[in-house]
């Protein structure tokens, strides 16, 4: 049995597909609403993922719903959550999204839904793939996926128990942190390996394309993210500018340590920064 | 049927171990040899790879094999070639290498077999894992890898057809270019992404291993080379120097870019960077 009544999720992408999909395996009973922009992409849902209930009208897909959940690129949030706001709201709903960055739009979110009868709280499921789009909607997405809850000091501690059990019941592993510290860590182990996979795929390639017919393994992992999103992306590196560019700024600097080491021969200082490397990343369980 | 009558390992690491099972699998009647450096690695051999035989006397594993292959790291490959060369040497012998770099190593290879009955040609299976060792050697790790064979002015055309059928037999795609060519790719594909994968592991967690536990499937795909064996690579690394370092430094400005249009807050072209990236990633065929 789930607290949820009713869940509306708003545009039917990767994620919100997947988070249909995973509600209706998950969590019998409870009805799934989703909200999409345009006709065709009403169409598509209701072909798609049957059982749900898809609308462009926001106040008919708001009618009475315990959690909304934003699934559209960060940028258009704002925008959707004030229509929202002037929606008739069910006294017990709370809106989250899934956004990659939480700083600025968190505060933000937060802020249109205060005067309202609902309540703003911030998740980042930390699932996705390059493969975009409702087409690559999976029902196992979330499954062991770490998920981020960035309450702050307006959070009510009875939201953030049935927000944690909504994801839980999806598959994920809970985390808790303020907006500010989930965007230095996504910026380390999101947003710095993607920007990483994309300049190693310019570098490998930019000149020669033939070198591919050489590639194996370590570079198709390596630059595997490569292939996400370019509008998805770039605003989720303009919207965690600061931390980004930190960690750019740290990779920059071993970047320059590795080449001093080639160019002065220095093999057995190379050989320890290796190791340091090995040391860390043997840190990350193996599946 | 096989034209190769019976083939030398030297050195039973995860490729030398895998090549043996591999061999065993798909060329049945030809007999496998494995030339180990200790006692104990002796041992193991015939504990892991039952049928093999096993011997730390280089003579002794040389008579009479038409093929040799020199699986130790590159660095310690013209040593044994040298006490290779003044053993007794079948009129067909072959011997060559799985070596990651072939610019030097090949040159010396070539010349220390030259004044004897047998050839030296060069080969590169890029096959390999992050785990090492005779212990994780398995019968399916040359399965449609690219393997490259780097004849001179001195191959013959006859061993080129020949050692070209052993690594097809082997399940490998096979290529052709000369050593300079082949440092060259493999600086591209092969030891940037490595190279990257370390920075990338460097510069997200060196300050704080903690962001580890928000870590998802990017993070662990864009790093997971990092993880490889620290001495190997540093020894591979200085062995392509000169390449590696010319791919280093073109990530170089292109981070430098990346940056530059994070700071001048510029969407469109970082829109259009990451577009340029996945449109070369997207050239790579899905597995």
């Amino acid at each position: 049995m789930s607290v949820e009544r009713s869940i509306a999720i708003f545009s039917p992408g990767l994620l919100g597909g997947s988070l249909a999909k995973t509600i209706q395996q998950r969590m019998p009973g409870v009805e799934v609403r989703v909200w999409a922009r345009r006709d065709e992409a009403v169409e598509e849902v209701r072909q798609v993922l049957p059982g749900v209930i898809a609308s462009k009208d926001i106040s008919a897909v708001m009618q009475g719903v315990s959690l909304a959940v934003l699934c559209m690129p960060i940028q258009h949030m704002p925008d959707i959550a004030r229509q929202m706001a002037l929606c008739e709201l069910a006294e017990d709903l709370i809106v989250t999204d899934v956004g990659s960055v939480k700083g600025g739009v968190v505060s933000e979110l937060e802020a249109i839904f205060l005067p309202t009868k609902a309540a703003f709280l911030g998740s980042h499921p930390m699932a996705g793939s390059q493969r975009t789009g409702l087409a690559n909607a999976r029902g196992d997405l979330f499954h062991q996926a770490a998920c981020i809850l960035t309450p702050t000091a307006h959070t009510r501690p009875e939201h953030l128990a049935r927000l944690r059990m909504f994801w839980v019941k999806l598959g994920c592993r809970m985390q808790e942190m303020t907006p500010q510290q989930h965007d230095h860590c996504v910026a380390r182990v999101s947003h710095l390996p993607h920007a990483m996979a994309v300049l190693t795929t310019l570098a490998a390639l930019s000149k020669d394309t033939r070198v591919l017919d050489s590639s194996a393994g370590g570079f198709r992992d390596t630059t595997r993210v490569a292939g996400g999103d370019p509008a998805m992306w770039a605003g989720i590196f303009m919207q965690n500018r600061a931390e980004v560019m930190a960690a750019l700024q740290d990779a920059s600097s071993v970047l320059r340590e590795f080449l001093e080491m080639l160019e002065s021969m220095d093999e057995e200082a190379l050989r320890r920064f290796l190791a340091q490397a090995k040391a860390l990343r043997d840190l990350l369980p193996a599946v």
